[in-house]
């Protein structure tokens, strides 16, 4: 493994559309949604720890869940975990990711990743990573991104448009971006070929990154930049503490990747989903001849693709429900079409008013 | 309160209908089902305190059940509760409980009735009461039953049939007995005008219920007679737990009733139900503008006609369903639609079956 290689997993999202199983205090990347016996965290980093040296993983997440980070990774060395104060969405956390590491090693080169993806196609990853840090190392001004192909018209993902097509395992330069099209828009973009879902793993030399950063978001990098004494040393999260709050709250695609013109894209088959909500579980889920997905000690009758999860020991009993999501916690239950599952933030919200902070 | 009036409470059920609510080790009868802070069987208790001498109540039960009714009724007197080591349906029960009452008055009238039944006309339930009490006092040889007008063309209940129909508020000759009629037959019993349902509450003088025992049911009447001199005594139960297993189980209806030419129906409405299912108890719970009854905190979305019952403190969000029954215990989650309540029993057997008895 590079020494100059490093890795900087984002852990700090609420993950509210797995309500009721994530909780502002055990969001999504701490769960193992999935049922693999890990949580998204846990697996995230074990894929990393392939490739990436220990000692040059960094986790960034918001201070509250600091210690569920070093708890899901007691390898971790616990100054590599970076503590936002607040939420201030992908780009302030990889600015002060990249400064910590340019403090550390300036010819270093980063993988900056979400902590709570599906790969199921672990070992192509893990090349696809290594071509990738291998063609940042030789293209030093390149931010590059993984791209991948599109399964269906998902109007949930960003889409990356290449300049030109060509075939998997190749490098392409992005050409537009766009968030989260309508549905007709994502059936164009699928069949026309050129257009790539954005993975959120990002692959860069930390100077090239912060000198993207100097440009598009001078305030964050000057904000950031101006506290670079305190990077590694005891008084670094006081210093964080004091000037992340100014920093503005954007994402890195929207704030670096769509402004910058050096931008490539690796296009790769990774057996990738964001699992961002109950449907896409249900997609990569196991599933019985009815195509249900459920815990142990679910009894159904009638019933047909539907995701019910419920805690450990409990029985259920489901009758004539079809394409359904039954989710029981102990203090939650909900019951809704997998058609309604965008409304589960209302759900967050209609409880939150009614009972405060204690179920969300 | 005439002294020579009893009443037998029947506590010994399991009400497997309102699974998973109620439970081998909690039936129906100790529960507060439709929420109004009191158990059926506390209810029912009560509804009698108001006409009969708390000291010539007597209730019922399993063996298993005998703490939980003194829990209920604290005011019982605890050799006022009758213990059958097993159930032997209603025939064995009420004339086991005549002959424990024929030893300490063998003038007695008595009055039998289920413990988890509703009536909303309590008022006029005592007047009714009264006036059986009054009716069989003076035409001893009578056994009495209280008929309900039907409201519906029910096929779970017991028809009985009048000699020829008076008004409501008379009594009237019995002529003949059907138990649970088919759909067709429902609907041709309730519009002839001749036909009452049948409550399951009876009166009569316990000499005149005895005889019927020993006409139509000599070897249960023997048994129970066999023992006569320990009724009353500390070796009663000993001597219960000994014969009565050998008693035929059978239901008071079939075993004396039908064989009968001495039964009178007292034609009455009372706002009654047996809340024997969870469609019953949805006719009689309020429910809000979309038809649905539930438990504090649960949020509907695009539902109705639900019943929807879940443990104190616990939050449900509910969207999409039409005519469901939810029903949520610290162990147990059942999902069904209401059309589909019958099949509780097989639910039951499944995850009886799957699990033991630890949730049955």
């Amino acid at each position: 493994m590079n020494n100059n290689h490093y890795c900087v997993i984002m852990a700090g999202g609420v993950g509210s559309r797995f309500w009721p199983i994530s909780r502002h205090d055990r969001p999504k990347q701490f769960l193992d949604v999935l049922g693999t016996g890990k949580s998204f965290l846990r697996t995230t980093f074990e894929r990393f720890a392939n490739i990436i040296p220990v000692e040059n993983v960094f986790v960034a997440t918001n201070t509250a869940y600091r210690d569920m980070v070093l708890a899901e990774i007691p390898e971790l060395k616990p100054e590599n975990v970076l503590c936002e104060p607040l939420g201030r969405n992908t780009a302030p956390c990889i600015a002060y990711a990249a400064m910590r590491i340019r403090s550390i090693n300036p010819d270093a080169v980063m993988v900056a990743t979400p902590s709570d993806h599906l790969i199921l196609n672990e070992i192509h990853f893990c090349e696809v990573i290594q071509q990738c840090l291998d063609f940042v190392s030789d293209k030093q001004e390149s931010l590059l991104t993984i791209g991948l192909q599109p399964t269906r018209p998902a109007t949930g993902y960003g889409y990356i448009q290449v300049n030109k097509h060509v075939a998997e395992g190749k490098f392409n330069k992005a050409k537009t971006f766009t968030e989260k099209p309508n549905r007709e828009l994502a059936n164009i973009f699928v069949s026309s070929g050129e257009y790539f879902w954005n993975s959120g793993i990002f692959v860069w030399r930390v100077d090239t990154i912060l000198r993207a950063f100097e440009e598009h978001q001078p305030e964050t990098y000057q904000l950031l930049d101006s506290i670079s004494e305190h990077y590694g040393t005891p008084t670094e999260q006081e210093a964080i503490d004091r000037i992340y709050p100014e920093c503005r709250g954007i994402s890195v695609d929207y704030g670096i990747m769509e402004r910058s013109s050096n931008v490539w894209v690796r296009c790769s088959d990774l057996g990738w989903s964001d699992i961002g909500t109950w449907g896409s579980l249900y997609q990569y889920a196991s599933k019985d001849d009815n195509g249900n997905t459920y815990s142990a000690d679910t009894f159904t009758f009638d019933t047909e693709n539907c995701v019910i999860k419920t805690p450990e020991g409990k029985v259920a009993v489901i009758e004539g429900l079809k394409d359904y999501i039954v989710v029981d916690t102990p203090d939650v239950l909900m019951v809704c079409p997998k058609s309604a599952e965008q409304n589960i933030k209302r759900y967050i919200e209609t409880v939150k008013f009614a009972k405060g902070d204690k179920h969300v």
